[in-house]
């Protein structure tokens, strides 16, 4: 039982009580043994956790690098991507605004064009006008997100990737809303880049994340950043990079939380990543199709395929003030914004949108509360409407 | 009393209760409430953290970015700089082999260059050359460390900042061993940038590190990565940086740390960094002064003004052994290596050295266990030489 009905699953989700006790126990070790002493005394711990990421994607461990957060994994790699004028980048409308900003940045320092890929019908990423542009010259890369912050929709991934490795264009898949929700393999993706957090749908501790890098990719992307973990300082004038994926890590870490998220990967591959996939879409149809029903709500989910985020609207309430009402309730929902997502809320004429994300522990008790305190929100809200 | 006599405050320092405690009261809040629920409950403690750092080293709030690590924090001001071919870097020999492999890794890059000033009799950066050098034509930046991984220099960081000053060249202090020691000040230090981490001699958690960056020098070093943090999304083709030192920061972050992170500067604060500093330095030579009676210890500090940090070598014995035998006997010290400073130990003959790092909290009881445990070992080894 939870102190709160958890619909922030998207944002941060409650962490098994296996991942807590991992943390909390390893920084009581820290804290009597001193930090490097734990860190040797936990060689073989932190050694798992690359395998469990590894193998919660399908990837081998020699491919996985873990940084502080999917941000700062995507970006040395993404970073590190030489671009000359002219080179181009492909995206989509659904595209996570720190990676938009990201992808302006890189294009202002190289001269480098960004291409968003316009919608098919369903809302979601046009695959024909995709094939036609990742067949325009000085087509670099493909990069965008599995599953968007702004709703519930599930990109075509797998579809996607066949595309890219089609017409030899790298593939680099921001998978943050997908790891620990989906049954991901980046064999069926054929992704060339894969980022993931801890702290969403897979319950690890905040500040995590990770990189999958194919290791026929690593030579293309150069590790954005270097220090003494991702290479080996040779000679007065000379380095060697690592050999696999660590190139893009840095040598100081918080064990504790990497130990957690290791602990986080574990907890989800024995429940079975199957399983989990299978019971986060059933409470998210759950959830989409008890909110339909309430008075008011529009759902914004664009797209063929949904998963465990339901976004929506109410007739007279903002976003803003759902989230802070239902707070008062101990239900936790988010919103997402405009400034996020401006490739893509605004042309819906939508600033914002409420976000509630389930997971397979939120119960259908916890569907009605939300339920029953929304139909009340959009009660209220008419009263005030028909005042004189 | 601790569990072990921990003489690798340089490494990763044992933290006060108050950390550990913060770190963990925070976890357990989120784990209950929610990740992003626990940070907006926190807001007035996490905006706190800045304040508190920038008093740690008298800087304003504004002008301070946190960081998983200062090596991060680091490199997201310095990968920043603009470089042409033949614009010059200088840096010292005593250099950080993580930040020495960067400047590699970005002459490469960019075709600037690298200038490795000698150092004078005493074993420190020769100011009269640093003097030469900063006045060349396209000297864009001196950077380097304020004490040094290897060995208990001080370098003369107030001094080489005002020459860089004078010179009109940017000045970035990795600030890494003497934050949490020395009593800092970035106007004395006349330093444009100044990087530091949590886990050392300030006792904060692992996996924490903040930059201070002079807001006056904000412009010239762009955040090397940008997100929705740094910067906002203005509209679908426009970015703006953040006005602080945010900019170099990354959306997600672990704030149960930055929350310790926190309290070891509070905890730091409420001793006073003057009080602190006479503490170690005395420890520092209190130990030096114990290491040097010991037959077969010779002391490798070098400079003019020594810290808290004692390098040694003991005849006959690997530094490597000296560390794993102290380690059974619960003292702990560390070993520096050639591949973390290149410029330095090799031209000293020395393969690697062993690191002792006294803080205020070690005792003359600490003192006196290493150097008995070390005389041992230097009888051990001189019985075995001596053997038919």
């Amino acid at each position: 039982m939870h102190d709160v009905a958890h619909f922030n699953n998207a944002g941060c989700s409650l962490p098994p009580k296996t991942v807590t006790d991992t943390v909390k126990g390893y920084i009581d070790f820290e804290e009597r043994f001193g930090g490097y002493e734990a860190r040797e005394a936990f060689e073989p711990q932190i050694s798992a956790v690359y395998s469990s990421l590894a193998q919660l994607i399908g990837a081998s461990a020699d491919e996985i690098a873990l940084a502080d957060s999917a941000t700062r994994a995507w970006d040395m790699v993404f970073y590190g991507l030489a671009l000359a004028p002219g080179d181009r980048i492909i995206t989509c409308m659904s595209e996570y605004g720190g990676n938009a900003i990201a992808y302006l940045h890189r294009a202002k320092q190289t001269g480098g064009e960004i291409v968003v890929v316009e919608n098919d019908p369903d809302g979601q990423i046009d695959l024909r006008r995709l094939e036609e542009e990742l067949g325009k010259p000085r087509t670099r890369l493909m990069t965008m997100n599995h599953i968007p912050t702004q709703g519930g929709l599930v990109n075509p991934a797998e579809r996607i990737g066949e595309l890219c490795r089609e017409a030899g264009v790298l593939f680099l898949l921001d998978a943050c809303q997908s790891v620990g929700q989906l049954d991901l393999s980046v064999a069926r993706l054929h992704c060339d880049v894969l980022t993931g957090t801890g702290r969403k749908y897979l319950r690890g501790p905040r500040g995590t994340g990770f990189a999958y890098v194919r290791s026929e990719a690593m030579a293309l992307f150069e590790p954005a950043f270097l220090d003494g973990r991702s290479a080996t300082w040779l000679s007065p004038g000379e380095y060697e990079l690592a050999s696999t994926a660590i190139r893009y890590e840095t040598w100081e870490k918080n064990y504790a939380n990497l130990l957690g998220l290791g602990a986080a990967a574990d907890y989800a591959l024995g429940l079975g990543m199957s399983a989990i996939e299978a019971s986060v879409l059933r409470r998210g149809t759950e959830l989409r199709d008890a909110l339909r029903e309430v008075p008011g709500v529009t759902i914004a989910d664009q797209g063929a395929r949904h998963c465990g985020i339901v976004s929506f609207t109410l007739t007279g309430v903002s976003p803003d003030r759902i989230m802070s009402s239902l707070r008062q309730r101990r239900i936790n929902v988010s919103v997402s914004r405009a400034r996020s997502s401006r490739w893509d809320l605004p042309r819906r004429g939508l600033e914002s949108v409420v976000r509630a994300s389930a997971h397979y522990f939120n119960s259908s008790d916890e569907v009605a509360a939300l339920v029953s305190e929304l139909t009340t929100l959009g009660d209220e809200a008419k009263e005030d409407t028909e005042e004189p």
